[in-house]
C-alpha cells in the first residue's frame, strides 16, 4: 500500500463550480482508491479507455467519480477513459482525472488532477491540482496571474523537463537535453506545465513522440499564456478541444513564445 | 519568490538527538531562506564549497545552521560546503543539508535534507527528509523497516530514475533508459533513493558520471539494505565515509542486490 496521505485540494475562490466539484470528487476518489488498494491493484489494467490506451483500476475509479459529478452538474465531459458525455450544455469540462498515472500507481509523489472549462469549444478556465500535496494552479483566459514564468527566451542553458525518450523521439530528446542547462523527467505533463507557469522550470516538452492527448495539454493552454508563457505543438498543429480522442500532439510549454519556438525548431531539426 | 510553504519535518521518535536537531535546523534555515530571498538570490554562487563545487546562498545558509547545531551537540560533521568539523567525538554526522540544490533554488519541489550518524566511521543510522512536504525516511543499520522495496531483480521493464545524461555517461544513460519500463530524472539523489526503499521506484542510478559525493549516497547506504535493497557503486568501489571530499562515486540504489548488479553491468558495458 502507498501509505502517504492525500490532502484536500486548495481550490481558489472563483473557480467554476462544476470544475471545483469535479476536482474535489477526483481527489476524494484518488484518496479512497489509495486507501483500499495496493500498488499492484491500482495499476491493474481493468479496461480499455476511450483514448485507446488501457485503463488502470485507479484511472477507472477516479474517472467514474468525475463522470458522476459532471452528470450532477449537467455539464458535458471530455475525459481520457470515459470519453465524451454530452449533457446538452454549452459548458464542457476537459479533464485528466489522474495525470501521471504511472507515478500515481507506483507511489512516486508527482501526479495531478487537471481540468478545463470550455464554453462553446473555447477553453476559458483551468485548474491543476497536485494530488500528493493539494497545491493548485488556477487560471482564467484573459486574466493575469500573481506569478509569472521565468521569462527565458533561449534554449541554451535552460531548465527543461521532457517526456522520457521514446524510440521515435530519441534523437530530438538528446539534442534538446544537450543544449539544456538542466534536464528533468518528472512524468506528469500537467504538473510540469504548472512548474513552467510559476517560474520553476523554463520549459516542458514532448520532444516529438506525439504522446499528448487534449486533456494532457488543455490546462497548460490556458495557464501558460496567463503567466506570460506559451503552449504550442512541436509540429505547429492547433491545440483544439475536440471530442475525437484519437488526436495527438507533442506539447511544448515554455516561459516565452520565443523559447517555445526554439524548442519546436530543435525538435524538428533533421537527425544528423 | 517561491511562495510554497516548507512544513515541519516528520522526524520519528528514536532518531539520534543530534541528527534530529540538525534536520530541524536545516529545515528551519531552508524555510527562512525561502522567505527572505528570491530564486536568483537563492541560486547566487557566494563561495566555493569544501567539495570543490560552488556554494549557492541557499546551501550556505542551511549549511551554516547545520554546523552551528553540530557544534552545540559536540559531534563531528562531514558536509558538502563546510567540509569537516572535528569536535573530538566518536559520532560523526555526514550531512547533505540540501540535496537537489538546483531544484530547491528554482522551486521544483524535489529537494531533501539527508543525514547519517556514523560511529567510529561506521554508518549506523540515516534520516532523509523531503523539504517540500516534511515526509521523512529513517533507518537504523541491522533493523528492518515497516516498508520494503519492490523486490524487483530484472532491469528490463524496471522503473528507473537516473541522473541527467552527462557527456561522459550519455551512452550508458541511453542503454539503461532503453531497457527500463519507466524512466525518471528527478534530480534529488537522496529522495530518489528513498523512493526506491519504499517501493515506488525499482532503482536509481548515476549511470557512470561519478557525480556522487559521500553525502549524496551515505543515507541510501543505510536505508536501502534496511528495506531489502542495495546501494553499490557502479564501478565496485566501496562506499566509505571519508573526510576526503574529492572522492566520487556512481551510486546505484536498487530494490535488490541482483538489480543493482545488473545495472552496474549495463553501465560498464563498452559502447557499441
Amino acid at each position: 500500500m502507498i501509505h502517504w496521505p492525500v490532502p484536500e485540494p486548495e481550490i481558489p475562490a472563483g473557480t467554476h463550480p462544476a470544475l471545483a466539484a469535479v476536482a474535489r470528487a477526483a481527489v476524494a476518489a484518488f484518496r479512497d482508491a489509495r486507501g483500499r488498494f495496493d500498488r499492484t491493484q491500482l495499476a491493474e489494467k481493468v479496461d480499455m479507455g476511450a483514448d485507446g490506451t488501457p485503463t488502470t483500476r485507479l484511472d477507472q475509479l477516479v474517472d467514474t467519480a468525475v463522470a458522476e459529478t459532471v452528470d450532477a452538474h449537467r455539464v458535458n465531459l471530455i475525459s481520457e477513459e470515459i470519453g465524451v458525455i454530452d449533457n446538452g450544455s454549452a459548458v464542457t469540462l476537459v479533464v485528466d482525472p489522474v495525470d501521471g498515472t504511472s507515478n500515481a500507481v507506483a507511489g512516486v509523489p508527482f501526479s495531478a488532477f487537471a481540468g478545463v472549462v470550455a464554453v462553446d469549444g473555447e477553453a476559458v478556465e483551468s485548474l491543476t491540482t497536485w494530488l500528493d500535496t493539494g497545491r493548485s494552479w488556477h487560471a482564467k483566459a484573459g486574466e493575469t496571474l500573481p506569478y509569472r514564468t521565468t521569462g527565458r527566451r533561449e534554449l541554451d542553458g535552460a531548465a527543461v523537463s521532457l517526456l522520457r525518450p521514446h524510440p521515435k523521439s530519441e534523437d530530438a530528446w538528446l539534442r534538446v537535453s544537450r543544449r539544456a542547462g538542466r534536464v528533468r523527467v518528472l512524468s506528469s505533463s500537467c504538473l510540469e506545465a504548472a512548474l513552467v507557469a510559476e517560474g520553476s522550470l523554463d520549459a516542458f516538452a514532448d520532444p516529438g513522440s506525439d504522446t499528448h492527448r487534449i486533456m494532457d495539454i488543455a490546462a497548460a493552454a490556458v495557464l501558460l499564456p496567463a503567466a506570460g508563457g506559451a503552449l504550442i505543438d512541436a509540429y505547429g498543429r492547433p491545440v483544439e478541444i475536440d471530442p475525437d480522442l484519437s488526436r495527438r500532439w507533442s506539447g511544448i510549454a515554455a516561459a516565452t513564445p520565443d523559447l517555445a519556438e526554439e524548442l519546436a525548431e530543435e525538435i524538428n531539426r533533421p537527425s544528423s
